[in-house]
């Protein structure tokens, strides 16, 4: 018998299957695409996203979620029921010209984007991301009075499904309190501990041979998921074709090292996803702190440690090392390298202990510009006047490692930075809960033994698939909230000792 | 005001994006994919399949036709209309259901094919490749009821319009006639010709530099295409991405290269396409055996010439010469040997001498598959018997070098095999005329000039998109109706003299 709830399946399915030929395509356009057929392919995608939206809305959809909700469905299917009538509902604020407008614009900004960063030119980006700001405030206008969510609110709940900024901001709150102090007593503590940094070249190939070999060794399946070089390293595709980037740079093996690392994170995440729910939003992954819990996991609570280290020297020798600089080539230095603390222009470049002020910096941007208090042009006077508040450097003039350097607002994304460093709590909750369930983790991995860090990850983790909000997966997983204490804990521990 | 035939155009242009995301998603599936996401991404395209159908079919097209062909309307909107109307018909031939089917069953069969023949295994590709000849039949038995076409013509008909079985079985027949006489004489000729081979090996990169300069200077716009590698040769994407592939042999470098010249061919044709029309019927490439003419243009009648190889052969030195077997590196070897005329078992690596069996063979068995006289499990027989009776060959138990060797009836193409041949008559008898109107060609070949060349196809056969028929197209270009003559003179001049 074909019931109501079957018939949400077979809706679903079809979604999946066309979100699948995006994720791809958009992979594509970040690793593959020449420059000359970006127009031709924005328009394209932009109505593949249309379509979507089109089909997300169908209005036998509610229809067919009242009558399921009187058939007789599992845990299981009820949870994921509630999660059809949420992307109902969320899909339908947004109407379908808008959706195609809004992929397009985003779509040609980011273009842009790639283009003017590289000549660090703010002034012909700058009407390219005033397009896509202005419609991300028609759209957080829309989200905002179909769900009585504040503006801010309603588009960080697209990331982190349930969250709202009252609790980033008490975190965010601690944090700004603990972490200057803090940090001054790292940076004066590290004064002691000098380090050298291994001297290149390091050929491209090389570094992916020792990328791969440790991607391997932490469970990455090559089978359905593939590793190459983007702009911006991101983890794309989809759970059953997982598509891996990075980036190399010749003078430095070690920054793509992590992010690879990082980046196998979101993707064992992905790959062990709920196979029996992939074609389900029951089968996706939940929200993005959830998922950068997942590769903060990976890079900053395993790879940055020392035991990681102890395991991985002998694979940057065996791959990269070339004679020079051969002092820098001991267990020690490279743990002093990997977890040197330091201001930085760059986000993703930033150690775990400066990372955060990267992101409140741009959280407390983002939560202005929908609120109307600042525009577009004024971004890189606030930008310079925050990075010399937070982190004590200037970007003046600088708008490559400034404002334009992330690829999140080009693209159209506001409300996704917070998850970041939310991410960071979530892998020192995590790991601490893992450590007292298995006292040999640090053992394990000092030797390469990723099998029951992955199985305990996938079982608690991994395998729910988007059934639980984070604050409740966390109070399963770690038997309390989200909080900063961990965290903190963990800094201290690591950086201090 | 919105006109019936404007309505459309945007019913097209739309139809042209979503085509884009198949094409390339494609690509992907050949070069990218890894193995074990196969099912997710047939189950994917063959959704898009069964969409872009039930687009091309909706009714509405009809009535919107019937009424455009009362506005006041351009030849060559006039003539877009007519293809419009073909595609409606065409697609309305097959409902959506077969549609799907059809591309899931082909697409897993590809998969299957790319497994099994590299493992030599006829048996476990059989029941794939059954079900793929299944639905053919049906389609075919579908489409000569709709058009009133033999089977056969009713799918030759899909890939070179208007062109019908009995003008390919004239001109194969003067090449059934003409060719082992000539054949045997070349051979017999060349026994005087000795050449030697380049010796290897030869790395993939250079080999990759070679043919990325060659494809330069034959104006290949790499702003809008790439090359990578795949298992199969080929030219996809689309016109905006002209995605070429080719694969290296570090044995020999010669094949990629004449590969890439080939595919170069092709993608020339795509990326002089008519851009106004580019989102329209009339704005696609024509026929295979049009396209066909242009790839093996480029490769037979311009690339293995000996004008093309004296200028080649200092970029095959500055590129790929290790040293080894410097006798080889003269104009006159390399002619002799890209010249070469010898029966072998693969039709991509076959001289221009014995590639037609190649292509009658295929036929002969297609029509008989139709008409119900074969089934697949006689296939390697009757193969081995053809390439007996065509070539002197066996490929007993050789299914890898034999009948498992193309992607065509895996990938469900059948009626596709006649176009290679044809286009080889289209590629002699267009460089003909060129001669004649241009006769400088040839010491502008000789010099890498390539620009008169390109400017020549593009005004007189690239440019015109899918307005003329092949026949037509033949007429206006050349003359006259496509013919063996001017092939078979072709030949004597290059092999007898």
């Amino acid at each position: 018998m074909t019931t109501h709830y079957s018939k949400l399946e077979e809706i679903n399915k079809r979604i999946h299957r066309f979100s699948h030929l995006g994720a791809i395509l958009s992979w594509d356009e970040a690793v593959n695409m020449p420059k000359g057929s970006g127009e031709a392919r924005a328009e394209s995608i932009s109505e593949l996203y249309a379509f979507i939206s089109d089909e997300m809305k169908r209005p036998e959809i509610l229809e067919y979620i009242d009558k399921a909700k009187n058939e007789d469905l599992s845990e299981l299917q009820k949870a994921n029921l509630e999660l059809v009538e949420r992307d109902w509902k969320n899909s339908n604020v947004l109407d379908t010209d808008f959706v195609r407008k809004k992929s397009l614009t985003n779509m040609k900004c980011e273009q842009a984007w790639r283009q003017y960063r590289e000549e660090n030119d703010w002034e012909s980006f700058r009407p390219h991301l005033e397009d896509v700001v202005t419609l991300i405030k028609e759209e957080a206008a829309l989200r905002s009075d179909a769900t009585g969510m504040n503006k801010y609110d309603s588009l960080l709940d697209l990331y982190e499904p349930g969250l709202r900024s009252s609790e980033v901001d008490e975190i965010f709150n601690v944090l700004i309190k603990e972490l200057p102090t803090l940090r001054n007593e790292i940076v004066e503590f590290q004064t002691s501990r000098p380090f050298t940094k291994p001297e290149g070249p390091f050929a491209a190939e090389n570094q992916k041979e020792l990328g791969v070999e440790i991607m391997n060794a932490m469970g990455f399946d090559f089978t359905r998921g593939r590793l190459d070089v983007s702009h911006h390293p991101f983890c794309g595709g989809v759970p059953e074709d997982v598509r891996m980037t990075t980036r190399y740079s010749e003078d430095d093996f070690t920054e793509s090292l992590m992010g690879i690392i990082h980046e196998t994170g979101h993707a064992r995440y992905e790959q062990n996803l709920p196979v029996d729910w992939i074609t389900q939003p029951l089968g996706q992954s939940k929200g993005m702190a959830i998922h950068e819990g997942q590769s903060l996991f990976f890079e900053m609570q395993m790879g940055r440690s020392k035991e990681f280290l102890q395991y991985a020297l002998p694979l940057m020798k065996k791959h990269v090392f070339n004679g020079k600089s051969e002092e820098s080539w001991t267990e020690e230095n490279m743990t002093r390298l990997y977890q040197h603390v330091t201001p930085g222009y760059i986000r993703v470049d930033a150690d775990e202990v400066t990372y955060p002020f990267h992101v409140i910096l741009r959280y407390e941007i983002e939560r202005d510009i929908l609120e109307g208090k600042i525009e577009v042009k004024d971004l890189p006077e606030i930008w310079d006047a925050k990075m010399q508040e937070y982190l004590g450097l200037s970007t003046k003039g600088n708008y490559k490692d400034g404002v334009m350097q992330d690829v999140h607002w080009p693209s159209g994304a506001m409300g996704y930075f917070p998850t970041y460093t939310l991410g960071a709590m979530v892998a020192a909750q995590v790991f601490d809960t893992l450590e007292k369930s298995n006292p040999n983790v640090k053992s394990e991995i000092a030797t390469g033994e990723f099998g029951n860090i992955n199985s305990w990850l996938k079982e608690n983790v991994w395998g729910h698939g988007s059934r639980y909000e984070l604050q409740d997966l966390m109070q399963k997983v770690t038997g309390q909230k989200l909080s900063a204490d961990i965290f903190i804990k963990h800094l201290k521990n690591r950086y201090l000792s």
